[in-house]
């Protein structure tokens, strides 16, 4: 080993020029990229996929429970309902439509952990994840600060009984675990924005 | 200027050969990178600094006429304004923050184009711009809700004359104009992001 290594530097090998001169030559297109899998890189990325998997998870719980919340509030037959109210309309098919998708995400995300691959073919996937997380994210919480405006707006104009009481309460605690709901959202797409960002970068959706 | 340029082309430099083995050698941080400018390289970077640049500048435009629409609200003394509703003392600053933050990000990237380093050391700049265009972004985008939701129901209580009529019309103006003002600080929030992201990957703030 050690005898070697002097041996080689005076007559450099055809191929490691070679190569040299492949990875060297400033082509139009970075994109393709020599990308080793060392143990550690290996770990790191799997933590980052479990760290996404949680934060999809969570924003499954939150929303589901927020939107479960407003639609139980047409229970009550004498009291308002969710849908008497276009921002609460708003609050309940906006969590709905987040809990659907993220149960989408924590699927493919857990189909990513074990096999290894993406669900959809890499460059959709990633386009796919930032993209919905960016609309449904600001969607989540414009939905949830016209239905706390509207909830404020109800309990100042608000003065019959207990009814409307139950029903305030309710709307409240469904827009508080919708507002949950988009931190995690939030967060999963600021994880899914790096994920792209890199694969724009460097052809591959981790590098560490 | 022309002269020394083909004059370098036939004999390379053995600088040159030391570069190159410099940047093959596998180092366990990947981070560390000899980043050569092209012609190319530095005309993207370029537009992407002016593309920022015309965000900036757009989101400023928006959220200033915003925040003065609304502001300009209290000077009619027997309607209501602007500091009567919290929702719309939210569109209001936050209209104005999102223009004084735009503001100086504009001067940011004027120096930044101009001068071809960032205002403050690159790293601090990174995080700053797209910490505060997520925050902002948000912050905005819950603000023009919430002030939806409450001029629609002011405008459903509503059985007064014409000194409201104008006040509610003067009150949507002002957050249409912030719904654009979101939507551009919404796309320099990506374009920020991707840079961000960027010089994590890299440790530079382009890589084209």
């Amino acid at each position: 080993m050690i005898m070697r290594s002097p041996q080689r530097q005076p007559q450099p090998l055809p191929e490691d020029r070679l190569r040299n001169g492949g990875i060297e030559t400033p082509s139009p297109r970075p994109r393709i990229q020599t990308h080793f899998h060392s143990t550690v890189s290996e770990q790191k990325l799997r933590r980052f996929n479990i760290l996404i998997l949680i934060f999809r998870f969570a924003s499954l719980c939150f929303s589901l429970a927020a939107a479960i919340f407003m639609f139980s509030t047409s229970r009550v037959s004498n009291s308002p309902s969710w849908y008497d109210f276009d921002a609460f309309r708003f609050v309940a098919i906006a969590n709905a439509i987040v809990a659907l998708y993220s149960l989408f995400e924590v699927g493919a995300s857990v189909w990513e952990i074990s096999g290894g691959t993406t669900l959809f073919p890499e460059v959709l996937q990633v386009w796919f994840d930032f993209a919905h997380d960016q609309v449904f994210s600001y969607m989540l919480v414009s939905a949830n600060s016209a239905g706390t405006e509207l909830a404020r707006s109800l309990k100042d104009g608000d003065t019959t009984g207990t009814d409307n009481n139950a029903f305030s309460i309710q709307s409240d605690i469904s827009i508080a675990l919708g507002f949950a709901g988009f931190l995690f959202l939030g967060l999963s797409s600021l994880l899914s924005g790096f994920r792209l960002a890199s694969f724009i970068v460097n052809g591959s959706r981790f590098h560490f």
